[in-house]
């Protein structure tokens, strides 16, 4: 377990420039840290800059610093997704076979680079910005940061990794249904998702093209803000480019989803996490309910509508040439554009100009939306029986976002028990982008967050995790058996609501039985530790009888190790469910 | 020959509201001056309202008057070209199978109705507004107000004609490609074509549902600011409607086409009437050249490209179930459209946003445009030869306006010597249309038009048209000839730059000799005069030879009787073509 030492660009560009470092030292720690970790998640990346070429780099900044020039990214260490031309590297977008060598590099990045950002390397994507999940590509899954079992998240699956590891102070994303936001949300970071138009996209590979926008993943708002500085203008070289402009939200309002619609596909832990995140966002303004089902049927044309064909057009050679070239998924998705007509192509504009309208009323009666950033996550395995399906769920509060022409902030929210990130999104109309960053700080500043989990890298399949309901718990008499045991506090969580809990007669100290109950139950408070393995193993070797260590279901559906009984612990015992726990009932006695 | 008395809104209201007359008594006079014009055109109406009914609504808008009401269209008759919902109306777009019963007015007609206008009557249009000359129709062809013979112009052909015979004060039409403008030229008329969004779309039948603009067409520009006022500003009803606004003008850059990209299609009557109005725009900007080949190449996309399907979706089950329904020329330009591609179509919004940017970039150079409406114009019967080549020719100057998001207004510019008239259309970034309205006032300012032509009520066919190129001049020996036979002078023109001038010899009074030559000649100075068809008959039989009365072709392309000469008529004949006519030549004497 490592903890992760993200690294922040303001910081870094404000030591460099102060010359309490150098762009050299910072590049060298950088290269140390891309080192260690290509030994957890090679597959983070597609292509990345020689070291030497990096610190050539590097040197080349402080000579401008030494020079008296003041940058503000001087010297800071940042990643592109590999749909963004980069001069000196190939553009991929994930498929060998689609790869070229850019003449230039992207607007956005001449901007970075000219502030006095070093591209270290290009990131991993589902191939052509196509899915929500970080599966969909030649190179291998990136993995969720906290968990390796779980997903990434995508498209910007590899920028998003990248940032949360420490890797890189930002990295580059891009976003046309959620891409830049989803995979912020499942790895505890900022994802900002700027007003279409706001940063250019020329140089990029596009998805759809008409509502794709390249986006910026970093741990702390401020980065975003200053990144945003550095590149956000209008920009001549990009048709669908925007003069700059902020608009003040000046309302309190916050749009949330009516509660019949919010949907956390039985994720429990994220309902509950969204439920704590407007806890907080309704102490700093009015929470107003809104039908979401406008946005929802502007969504569904996203993927169901003439939008597809967006994507076929923008990889049509390649799909009639060389089929076989593209990832089956992806290519499933792409295959069905060719036959798209024109007619339903503007059938599609015209619906979503008048759900468009119902989108801008929207904003008579709310000043921004808070919406959950997905509703749930998925382990890798789980992808892999329903690609499309599932994928398909994460979009649920993402996808009408750029088609409805609007701007979001998607921030950390808290952790599930797994370590996965769960994330709320901003989102306000166009031109809020700025106004939307304030909101979130004002959300973060007052939301205080649990300290982030720690980095999975791998090798923690040498620790067990363990719940206890009992005589276990911190304070009771056999607490002593885990903390001999350096066993670490996970966290304080529930069962699923499907238990009962049972005082057993005759047992010294008094001890619970923890019974699944296939008629009723309740969501029953337990403890849950993380032990070595050879602890665990002498751990179990000490539980008497009737008790015994099973497999207990948590209240987010994930399982772990802990204490359950054999039907004889019922013999004469009292059904103390109604109280909710052990330590209730303890503290009754 | 009748003068036409056209009406005006601004004066037909203040005359109502200040009980000068009444609504009433404006519609007895409007009822007579539709029942005279059916005996000329009835085929400017798809359908029109019972007299008893509209002499009704008038009463109701005294009886609202009466009672201190103050309505800005207090009793102005009107019309509403037939692809625009009037309740009380069948619409029908010009295609009887298409007809439905509108359930409301749209949201133009309400806004206009309650500001005191009446609708006498739905006007006929090229099918479905695909057009730009008005014969499109099974209902036949509207024919140029002043010349019968020649197109209307289109698609809004009934709603011109109507304003133009002064049959109401202003008329509706539509403008996707040059709708709202081609017609207006034609017949010496302003044609307002709002910005994309100003005006409600909502109860239009679509053309191209993304472009439409719904139009006005009155005889001054301070109607059409009237009715601007009345019904301009947000509809949500429409999802195509943007919030008002208006932007001023500020510069006085005047763009123009390019010497070189001023094509007149060999009209050179058109061609000297640009130049004329560019004299006269001279004194009041400066007039700067631009290169239109961003603007043409948009323009192609209208008719070439995907935008055609937005006209096959408006009508896509009647295509299919109910082909010969429909127009065969229109048919001929949906028909491709089922075939297009959601590829293609995407592919065409990538290309129009580029172009766009081009035209934005304009902008910076020029303050509005000055262009030709059209570069010429067509009789109806040669329009049957090529309906779609010569359709696209009058969309030189129009067709890229509503694509590149600009409004426009088209105001006269003269007569063609046959009558029909030119126009120039000033041209502005969206919002602009105010600001282009004052501009354009400025110009009729400055530009001291002739009198109207006379209203072309199809009795003309007993007068004959001639030409006079010596001593019939006026103040010349002969002039008395005419005069003595009541002819009314047309005008003084030139030739064809094909005729060679010759002073004959031994002629008493001195005479030339007019000669069509094939190598080389100049553009001759002629004289035209319309004489009853007896006095024409008493005239010819005068002429002395060796000259003879054939047909001579004028500088505008069209043909006139007049005087010709045998080849005898060179014997000893002195060659004065470099001297440009016979007046330079006596003068010289």
């Amino acid at each position: 377990m490592t903890a992760p030492l993200r690294l922040s660009a303001g910081a870094i560009a404000a030591a460099v420039n102060g010359g309490e470092t150098s762009a050299v030292a910072v590049m060298e720690e950088t290269l140390a840290r891309l080192a260690a970790y290509d030994a957890v998640q090679p597959q983070v990346w597609i292509s990345r800059a020689a070291p030497e070429n990096l610190l050539a780099q590097a040197r080349a900044i402080d000579a401008r610093v030494a020079a008296g020039e003041h940058l503000p990214l001087a010297g800071v260490p940042y990643a592109a997704k590999d749909n963004i031309d980069v001069a000196g590297f190939a553009t991929t977008a994930a498929c060998p076979a689609f790869a070229y060598q850019p003449g230039q590099s992207a607007t956005v990045i001449a901007r970075l680079e000219a502030a006095g950002a070093i591209c270290v390397g290009k990131t991993n994507l589902d191939q052509f910005a196509t899915g929500l999940v970080g599966t969909r590509s030649p190179h291998g899954a990136p993995r969720n940061a906290s968990n390796l079992a779980y997903v990434s998240g995508g498209s910007s699956s590899g920028s998003a990794v990248a940032v949360a590891a420490g890797l890189v102070a930002f990295a580059l994303g891009t976003d046309t249904a959620g891409s830049g936001r989803v995979p912020a949300a499942f790895n505890h970071l900022v994802g900002f998702k700027p007003t279409k138009g706001r940063w250019s996209t020329q140089g990029l590979v596009p998805a759809c093209r008409s509502i794709d926008c390249i986006t910026v993943f970093t741990d702390a708002l401020a980065d975003a803000q200053l990144v945003d500085s550095v590149v956000a203008g209008f920009d001549m070289a990009d048709p669908f480019s925007r003069p700059l402009a902020d608009m003040a939200i000046t309302g309190k309002r916050i749009g949330v989803p009516r509660a019949d619609q919010r949907v956390f596909f039985g994720d429990l832990q994220a309902e509950e996490l969204y439920e704590r995140a407007l806890e907080v966002l309704g102490t700093q303004g009015e929470l107003v309910e809104i039908d979401i089902t406008p946005l929802l049927e502007a969504a569904q044309l996203l993927y169901g509508g003439p939008w597809v064909a967006e994507r076929t057009a923008a990889v049509e050679t390649l799909l009639r040439d060389n089929p076989d070239a593209i990832d089956p998924t992806v290519r499933s998705i792409l295959e069905p554009g060719l036959a798209m007509s024109a007619v339903e192509t503007w059938n599609g504009i015209y619906r979503l100009a008048a759900l468009a309208r119902h989108a801008e009323a929207l904003w008579e009666s709310v000043d921004a939306l808070a919406f959950p950033t997905t509703g749930t996550t998925y382990r890798i395995a789980e992808l892999a029986a329903a690609p499309v399906a599932l994928n398909s769920n994460l979009g649920r509060y993402t996808n009408f976002v750029n088609l409805l022409d609007m701007a979001a902030v998607a921030v950390p929210a808290g952790a599930r028990h797994n370590g996965t990130g769960f994330g709320i999104t901003l989102i306000g109309p166009a031109h809020s982008d700025r106004a939307l960053i304030a909101m979130a700080q004002d959300y973060l500043a007052a939301a205080q967050l649990p300290a982030l989990p720690p980095l999975d890298t791998g090798d923690h399949m040498d620790t067990i995790k363990l719940a206890v309901v009992g005589a276990h718990l911190e304070g009771m008499p056999l607490h002593w058996q885990l903390t001999s045991r350096n066993a670490k506090f996970v966290g304080a969580f529930t069962t699923a609501p499907t238990y009962k809990l049972y005082a057993m007669a005759e047992s010294v100290p008094p001890k619970p039985a923890l019974v699944h109950s296939s008629d009723g139950g309740a969501a029953i408070a337990l403890e849950v530790y993380e032990l070595g393995l050879a602890e665990f193993g002498s751990f179990v070797a000490e539980v008497p009888p009737p008790l015994a260590i099973g497999t207990v279901t948590l209240a987010d559906g994930t399982s772990v190790k802990g204490f359950v009984a054999e039907p004889r612990a019922l013999d004469g015992a009292e059904d103390i469910t109604h109280l909710g726990g052990w330590r209730a009932y303890i503290g009754g006695l």
